[in-house]
């Protein structure tokens, strides 16, 4: 697809998120059972859950908009899943890796945020109320888990760390 | 290397941000000259710019903390880079293409974000003063780039780009 217009772009850039939340979707289980904090564990088990309910947001997007998403794959989530792998493979379970994960996470949460903040304000100008209000929901929701992850790693998590030997 | 402690952790995720910021620097001439408003190729020159000057800081923090980088290279930034230059190939060269590259920018932007709030954090548990004042002043030209971004984007180009036939 040649994208010419500001829908075709609309278009592109929601297909690829589409791709992003279905990798992550198959990430987060893996993040969840890697973690050693409770709190941690349960943050990536809701955060899995919302996540899930966003690509059925998404659909629900499509549906009102009468537009047909493109198959790509998102080629930043892949990057950003290799290297929260990578990290489980690199450290072993406890306080650090699970501080490691928060980072990983967090760079997954800023990279939705910029991604909706972008999609909703194409919305906006192309005059899609329905699409625009569907994606400040899931912004908020990305937004949420992000205060919640720094929270954690403030509160107890790089403490944890900070003393493991 | 194997990361165990949090300081092998910060070293780890240092690391990998130098290698994104040398990514970049190859990246934005690319982005600028795929741009055809006059503004948003201001601001990714600018951004070059500071960006050169965030690579000198972590040489900086490096000799500052007496630690050593690894070699590795940043698999995100890849993605995001590769994201970036799909976009350039596939939409011809004007607003829509200047939107695109703003959306591509910010996730880029968010990226750095997420990661030098990490880094400053793990700085500041580590009690390495200069490494966290060096990484929050990054974190502020960030989060500033980010908002040029939404700001072009909001006053000019998306409205350019909704005008593209």
């Amino acid at each position: 697809m040649k994208v010419k217009t500001l829908k075709d772009l609309f278009i592109h850039s929601l297909s690829d998120v589409y791709s992003a939340e279905k990798q992550l979707v198959k990430a987060l289980p893996k993040m969840a059972s890697a973690s050693t904090n409770e709190n941690l564990r349960t943050i990536f088990e809701g955060h899995l859950e919302e996540t899930i309910g966003q690509v059925g947001r998404i659909d629900q997007l499509v549906e009102a908009c009468g537009i047909k998403l493109l198959r790509i794959k998102c080629a930043a989530m892949e990057g950003l899943v290799e290297e929260a792998q990578e990290l489980v493979g690199e450290v072993d379970k406890g306080a650090v890796l699970d501080a490691g994960l928060i980072g990983a996470a967090q760079k997954v949460e800023h990279y939705e945020i910029a991604t909706y903040g972008t999609l909703a304000a194409l919305a906006k100008k192309l005059g899609e109320k329905t699409a625009m209000k569907l994606l400040l929901e899931t912004l908020e929701e990305e937004k949420n888990a992000d205060r919640k992850l720094t929270a954690l790693a403030d509160e107890e998590v790089t403490e944890e760390a900070a003393a493991a030997k």
